[in-house]
């Protein structure tokens, strides 16, 4: 038998009826936006204004990076073979891993570990920027690749601020930077993953579903280069990685 | 070589700087919701207000069905092995196929089709009517295996007809639904599938990328129970699909 | 309720007892080859020896083709992005499409309807170049974008010859690859995936799973290639798309 | 650009030319077994007779366990919701998890990293039978929830010890059973993740592709039943997790 007693809180389906953690999906589809309808159905209950308009900066920040990110290399792929939208997209959400997009839930997990401790929060800042210099460590959601000064995350602390909405992860979160920077005597800024996990951690929100606002976000990216790739590229097209060497055995018989 | 002469219209990214469709990341982080991004990223442009609407109003209407779907399925079982969390959403956004959530872009296809065609709409619905019976081919995006009357069409409809939102795609959908049920003697109401479609088709979206929409919108259900699928099942459990009964061969040796 | 009447013929499991299609796994793992044990699961019974040769060697045919194919490329992505070994491999599954390992269905499907008409099979191949002539169809299976003649085609062929294993689909095969040669005055030899569905063709597999052969001959390539990217490349290296050019809007403001 | 220096040493690839890890396709196609492939595959060289028996046993051994497996609930359930092979075969190794052939890898680790140590066998077994017990850590790869003992780990074993092939970490693993049981008072037998664990990592293969073996036996039965799920069933169908019982808040009103 399959199991017989389990149970579920998100949603109750009935002969037309479709409630969202009690609310008729058709007074939510008229009342309130999709970063509300997401907010909705993690936390069971609704949003505030500050709540919402975070959570609509968080999947809007994320949409799309461009061309050379693995998931969207991932989902051109896909179609580039000749497979279906779900298929390619879903190959796209496979390769947002701990190195893409990852960085939101291992940040939000070591902020959330942190912020539980007592003390001022400057005061945790450096006991923390301590114990990432003297174990090696790197922050999760510092730095950026390309980017210098990441736009997203200060514009997503500037909204935060403008709702008057800050709690001790997003001021842990710019304390350490602030700290990390003066120790080591280099500053790598906050960037959208570290921001991110910071606003969700004040949120409320479980580490473990970090990279979750990530991958619903970047579904519309990938749905907008699975359409392009389909329609401006030819199958199977040369889509790296080239060129490369081959360094293996030479030419040699069985025995 | 790669192939070194491709083009993306999509993004722009620089250090410092990301464009999606020309306009700043920052900018649409503070002042659109996410519908009008993904609607931007789609189509090259903003939408205006009503659009807005009927794209949250899609967004929000799939986010979730209930646990007995085949994407929450999935979702849950590959958490239940012991899964990351992008695995299991990709393994969810995988079961989204023809028979779920694909009457969206079948449905699209047959409208695009028959409403480039002259003549008025009463017309054009009723010949629709006729190929469907003589070539007994069931309209995708009618009927609902659950809800006698799907709330969510009725709903989308509704929010079209608030903003005089309607085109030949609405109108043809809407007058199909009255024919087939004349001529079959049997009413099947347009699900949301039908309705998306159909209001889709009037935005000026391709066929093609109708499933996407789905996808992006039941991401949210699927990230939702797959985290109650982490916090409130053992991994491994009996998720189905029994009883079953073995009828192959029984016992037998090798010669 | 979960489906309570349905039923398996593969395997029959119960404490201490696993049995294939009636088999004891034990017994199998001792006397059968891995490619015995696929041909068993598939169809009901082991194979003669005609069959488990020929089923090993479109097993071994497409273990690899170099870290170009889509599936390769795919299955790197995704290990790039920070991901478990399954999702990585999983990622190269979904890029395993029409366009790619797709043509053994494609071809097999075409086979298996012309065989079964009535007639000479060099009539038969006639017609059914005449066919694909006038309906421009470009039959699947023949030519290849880098081999002119792909050498494993030949060698399934010459294998099947030795054990004097040879069906209307191999002949149909071999004698459309000469009619269209002539009829078209260009020789586009039968590559590994014609090949690979006349064979399976001739032992009376569906059509259908045709892909199916490739995907479990290609998983071993995939591991290869995760484990190689794993141990020799840095995480998030770029593997591609580049160079490209963005040729969407310039900057512009929200108005 | 793309990485332009990277290097590959599995396949080299020409017009009318592949060579895996210097061996000539065709040849490969003759001569090898599946197993054998895969061997060379991974390690670059073609294995002696042993290492090829048990190679082939090791994929024989998990092709199928059944309809109630999670994989093969995945991949019954993407073809239910209307996909393709490859998405389906791709959705069941997603579902292959830490709690579903995890246990391979994860017990290769410890058998890894204990084997390095100097000492004979017997008490590096019972030094890691006190450390597990201390450090109240479950050893993978021993007991099973179906089998009191698991029939294919005994003949995997009896395999090995028929072409005399026994190393540290078979031995270790067998050890560690019967110290387990001693002082724990409880038998736990070693099942076949753990007993593939100390074959591979006799043969000299990372822990890290452990679950690799399982994957590629795996797909045989993915295949078999997508194949029989097309069959022998309706899309859609119940296939779980049914019953369950909503218990989300009630019927409620936005305010």
């Amino acid at each position: 038998m399959t199991d017989a007693n389990w149970k579920t809180a998100i949603s109750d389906v009935a002969s037309g009826q479709i409630r969202v953690r009690g609310y008729d999906i058709t007074e939510l589809m008229e009342q309130v936006s999709y970063a509300e309808a997401v907010y909705l159905l993690l936390k069971g209950e609704l949003p505030g204004k500050a709540e919402a308009s975070l959570m609509n900066a968080i999947l809007v920040s994320s949409v799309d990076h461009g061309p050379t990110s693995p998931s969207v290399l991932a989902t051109r792929t896909v179609i580039s073979g000749g497979n279906s939208l779900n298929a390619a997209m879903a190959g796209g959400v496979l390769a947002i891993g701990d190195m893409h997009g990852g960085a939101i839930e291992q940040s939000a997990k070591i902020l959330q570990e942190w912020a539980l401790r007592e003390g001022p929060i400057d005061v945790l800042a450096g006991q923390l920027a301590d114990w990432l210099i003297q174990s090696n460590t790197r922050m999760p959601g510092l730095g950026h690749t390309l980017h210098q000064t990441d736009p997203r995350s200060g514009k997503l602390f500037e909204i935060a601020a403008l709702h008057g909405y800050s709690g001790r992860h997003i001021e842990l979160c710019q304390a350490l930077e602030g700290s990390l920077a003066r120790k080591v005597g280099k500053h790598l800024p906050v960037n959208i993953n570290g921001a991110t996990a910071a606003v969700i951690s004040d949120m409320g929100f479980d580490w473990r579903i970090g990279k979750g606002f990530f991958i619903i976000s970047r579904t519309a990216g990938l749905l907008a280069h699975a359409y392009e790739e389909m329609t401006r590229e030819k199958p199977l097209r040369k889509l790296g990685p080239m060129p490369f060497t081959y360094d293996g055995p030479i030419e040699r018989k069985i025995d």
